[in-house]
């Protein structure tokens, strides 16, 4: 069947506060974060280009440098092998999609 | 800079009752959709793998004779080449992620 719950897909707290649950198809990697108010993703960055975006609630996010409080209705680009993190200012659903697929996010 | 209100990124309405923006990034395309209530997306298909998901509102989706109304928190994976379409049951907001990009989609 081609229909999915989000809440139903693998998933796995990658790192304290942030839960992932993924969809791979291939070419892209989907992963819905459930995300704890307060919580840090360290900057990090991969070879991966990726689309990032919040779905419920704001999160802080800095890239290269550049930081902005984002809320749903909003995306950010991010190019491969550019730095970023962030901090989650409430609790809050991400949406981020990777491509090419990410296998460390296979569980 | 790396952050887009999504509602600023390119427009154009496709078919009737279907406002595309769209944002490429050069190994996929997504398509942040505002769908007017009953307007049709007849069915159709492509090469390319998609996933579909609402984030507002309701949109019934039949996929490779498949049918379910989708609500936010579900998503659709529609691979390369299968029949799709479907309809806008309330107004609606939808997000598609297309690899690879769509060419067609670059207004």
């Amino acid at each position: 069947m081609p229909f999915i719950k989000t809440d139903q897909l693998p998933g796995k707290t990658v790192i304290e506060g942030y839960e992932a649950r993924t969809l791979h198809t291939g070419s892209m990697t989907l992963v819905y974060w459930s995300v704890q108010a307060g919580a840090v993703m360290p900057m990090h960055n991969h070879i991966h280009v990726q689309v990032a975006q919040v779905l419920q609630g704001q999160f802080m996010l800095t890239v290269n440098g550049a930081t902005q409080t984002m809320v749903p209705g909003q995306i950010a680009v991010i190019p491969s092998n550019t730095k970023h993190g962030g901090v989650a200012i409430t609790d809050c659903l991400l949406l981020d999609v990777f491509t090419p697929e990410r296998d460390d996010y296979k569980f």
